[in-house]
C-alpha cells in the first residue's frame, strides 16, 4: 500500500491510498491525485538526517566516511510537499540538491535493537535534503545550511516497506538531466542499525522521518529548476525552485 | 504575568495565570501549584539554541566567540518540565548543565527586523541546555550531544518581558551549591538580534523557543543531583538528574 496525505478541493485534510484510479481516501471517496494538494506524507516532530552514509558521496565532497553515523536535524518548518515551489535562501551562491530514501516511523520508541527495527517502520517514502553550503561549511551545526524554510521536500507517499527493493534505484533528475543514479544497497549504515543507533539517544514519535543519506551526483539548484525523484518501490518527488 | 501550563488533578492540560496565591486557570478555577503537574511552558516544534553566546563561557570551553550567532537545534524530545527528573545518557562521563534565558515566541514569524523583533515575543522562561560532552566532542553535528532525550528541561513560566530587566541576574545552583552567576546584559548577540538572524532562514511559529546561551560556570551533572536556575524576573526552574 502506498499512503497519500492531501487537502481535499473543500479544504479538509485527509488521508488516503494512492493507487492506479487514483486516491482513495479511508472510509470515504476517490479523488483525482490530480484535484487535490497532496502534502508531506506525515507531520514529524523531527527530521533525522544522515551525513556521508554512501561512500562515493564522502569522496565527491573530499570527506572520510564517518565511524558511526552522522546525525543532524531538519526541524517541521524545513518540510515541503510534492508539487511545491522551494523558495531558496536569497543570495546564495550554491545550493544544492540531495536525493534520499526517507523511512518514516510508525510507532513512539526508544532503545530500538536492530533486529527488532523494522517492527516501528512504518513505510519508506522520498526526501530531498537540500543543502545550503555556503553557510553549511561556515557552521558548527547545519542550521542556516539545512534547516532552513522547505529544505525537505517529502513524498508524495509512504509505501510499506517490503515494496521497496534491497538495491532500490535512486534517481533525481533536474529539468529532466540525470543527476543522482544509485542504488540503496550502497548505504553504508542500514535502516535498522540507524533505528538503534537514533534511538539509543531519543525517542521516535509517529510520523517522524529518518533521512538516509544521499549518493553521488549532488548538483546545483538555481532558480526555475525542477526537481524529480524517483525510488524504485515508492514514485516519483516532483518539486519546483525559485530563488529572488 | 507569569502564564504556567499544567496538567490538573482531573487529567486536563490547562494553561494559566501563576499567582502569588496559586495557579488561576484562564475562564476557569484556582489550583494550588503543589496539587498539579507542571508542563513545559509551550509546545514548541523547535528549540533553536545558542552557542558561546558569553565571552566568559566561550572562554572557559576553550573556544573563540564566534562572528554570528552559532545555531542548534532541540527537537521537542528534549523538553522536561518543572519538577521532573531527567534521565541521562548513559555511560556517558562528562555531562553538564547549562542555565540558559529562554525567550517564547508568540506569533508565526518570518524575516523580521531587530527594531521590529520584541513584537512577535511572547515572553521570557528559563531553560537548562544539558550537554552530553562525551559525544558533543566527537560530532559534527550536536545531535547525541544536545538533543538527548530531557535534554532542555524548561519553564516554569512564560514571563512578559518587561519584568524582566535588561541585567536580570542567571544563577544555577546543583544541591544548593551556586554553580552559575551572571546577568542577561553580559550577551554577545542580543534576542532581537537572535531573532532577525534565525527568522533571515527559518519560520518561527508560536510557542518556539530561542535559547539564548549560557554564561561561564558550566559543571558537571550526575546521579542524583538536584538543579536550580533562578532568573531575575522569570522565577526559579527545579528538576533532578538520575543516571543508571
Amino acid at each position: 500500500m502506498r499512503t497519500i496525505r492531501f487537502r481535499d478541493p473543500a479544504g479538509s485534510i485527509r488521508r488516503g491510498e494512492l493507487t492506479d484510479d487514483g486516491i482513495v481516501a479511508f472510509g470515504d471517496s476517490s479523488y483525482d491525485a490530480s484535484a487535490v494538494d497532496i502534502l508531506p506524507p506525515s507531520t514529524p516532530d523531527k527530521v533525522v538526517c544522515i551525513g556521508r552514509n554512501y561512500a562515493d558521496h564522502a569522496a565527491e565532497r573530499g570527506e572520510d566516511v564517518p565511524d558511526r553515523p552522522l546525525l543532524f536535524l531538519k526541524p517541521p518548518n524545513t518540510l515541503a510537499g510534492h508539487g511545491d515551489t522551494v523558495t531558496l535562501p536569497a543570495g546564495k551562491e550554491k545550493i544544492e540538491h540531495e536525493a534520499e530514501l526517507g523511512v518514516v516511523i510508525g510507532e513512539q520508541c526508544r532503545d530500538v535493537d536492530a533486529a527488532d527495527a523494522m517492527d516501528i517502520v512504518e513505510g519508506c517514502t522520498i526526501v530531498n535534503d537540500i543543502s545550503n553550503r555556503d553557510d553549511q561549511r561556515r557552521e558548527t551545526n547545519w542550521v542556516r545550511g539545512k534547516a532552513f524554510d522547505g529544505a525537505a521536500p517529502i513524498g508524495p507517499v509512504v509505501a510499506d516497506p517490503e515494496h521497496v527493493p534491497e538495491d532500490a534505484r535512486i534517481r533525481l533528475w533536474v529539468d529532466g538531466e540525470l543527476r543522482q543514479d544509485s542504488t540503496r544497497d550502497r548505504l553504508i549504515f542500514s535502516i535498522p542499525e540507524l533505528i538503534e543507533e537514533i534511538t539509543t539517544y531519543m525517542t521516535l514519535e509517529p510520523g517522524d522521518v529518518i533521512s538516509t543519506g544521499t549518493p553521488e551526483g549532488v548538483g546545483p539548484l538555481t532558480d526555475g529548476d525542477r526537481v524529480e525523484i524517483e525510488i524504485e518501490g515508492i514514485g516519483r518527488l516532483e518539486h519546483g525552485v525559485e530563488q529572488d
